[in-house]
């Protein structure tokens, strides 16, 4: 089911525009020299923005570039990053799907995977964020050393992933069951708080790039 | 080199007799049977006795088994349990090497692996004791479900043994480098206090057996 158009979406999107980038693939390989950031981090899905805003104000020497393609949802997130004046923020409605045209080989030293979709079905794995192609992808567009950090409540989805990062030879830096056992713990999403408080165990996990760029 | 033998050494273990255990191999499949304890748990080359010990104490429903070969050594964890009249806990001056002639498939709720000789020479690797043939013992002794966790420095044999344990089938239940980053977590070892002083960053993680017993 596809959502309603929310009312005023164009002049909203409209009045974020300077937030929004609507052509990714022309800042490729200039996401730094364009802007006064030391480092560029990119979330995949960043939803209603939450975890985005809230993140870059933890690095402020970074850009984060936020992928969301529902604009019904991107729209929040851009009105969130607006409100509270956080510059080192830009979206872009747009999938995962092509971020090689958006990156170019070693840009990125971040990726953010919060809550993906798990994509159940064993005929859809290809559509997981963490499938092998999308691996890949990452491990082209980070730099050597780069990190994925990747939360889910999502217990099959947890155990592909780990398997797939495995796989692609990635290092594991840190992996925990239950991340806010004791308390809340880093930033959260909105989804990640609403489902926290009815006692859903989150899981985390970061896995660094380590192959070597010639 | 060999250690000179502590002066007394006979008078002393003799002195904590009653919490050494001089032939492990006559408890096997009775550990729990005959004491007042839930859950078997093991320390392989527990040393001065420090973290077996305080672990003890934080887990008064399990009986802490602590192996280790070095009786200079031993007879210290020995005195230190004793002077702290810890009850659920017992030492054995044996190496880890002949586990399953101790404990009984399943028997062992968890396996503690603290600090572990790294035996960096690719020519000793087998007797490291995340080597596969030490994993395989584990896997026969641990209940299903049953953890494995290890700490060490040694960044080569951390790597290795995540290896290792991904191979055998472990589950990832926890992963941390530097796990001190924050203030110190949970039990530290005498060699992990010293060396956490000096800025020396402590690995962990637990794996979980997940192989289901017909």
């Amino acid at each position: 089911m596809r959502m309603r158009r929310k009312p005023n979406l164009k002049k909203r999107l409209d009045k974020c525009a300077h937030l929004l980038v609507k052509e990714p693939e022309l800042h490729r390989g200039k996401w730094l020299s364009e802007t006064p950031y030391e480092e560029l981090h990119i979330e995949l899905g960043c939803g209603k923005g939450r975890f985005t805003v809230e993140t870059a104000k933890q690095h402020p020497h970074a850009l984060l570039v936020g992928l969301e393609k529902v604009e019904n949802v991107v729209v929040i997130a851009l009105e969130r990053a607006d409100k509270q004046e956080q510059r080192n923020i830009l979206f872009a409605a747009n999938l995962a799907d092509d971020l090689d045209k958006f990156f170019e080989p070693g840009e990125v030293s971040r990726i953010y995977l919060n809550f993906s979709d798990p994509w159940p079905s064993r005929r859809h794995a290809k559509r997981r964020l963490t499938s092998q192609s999308f691996l890949e992808m990452y491990k082209s567009v980070l730099r050597t050393g780069g990190e994925i950090h990747m939360k889910t409540d999502n217990l099959p989805l947890f155990e592909y992933s780990l398997e797939e990062f495995y796989k692609a030879g990635f290092e594991f830096l840190f992996l925990m069951r239950n991340l806010h056992e004791n308390g809340p713990v880093g930033v959260m999403t909105d989804y990640e708080i609403k489902f926290h408080d009815l006692g859903v165990k989150i899981n985390k996990c970061v896995v660094k790039n380590v192959i070597e760029r010639v």
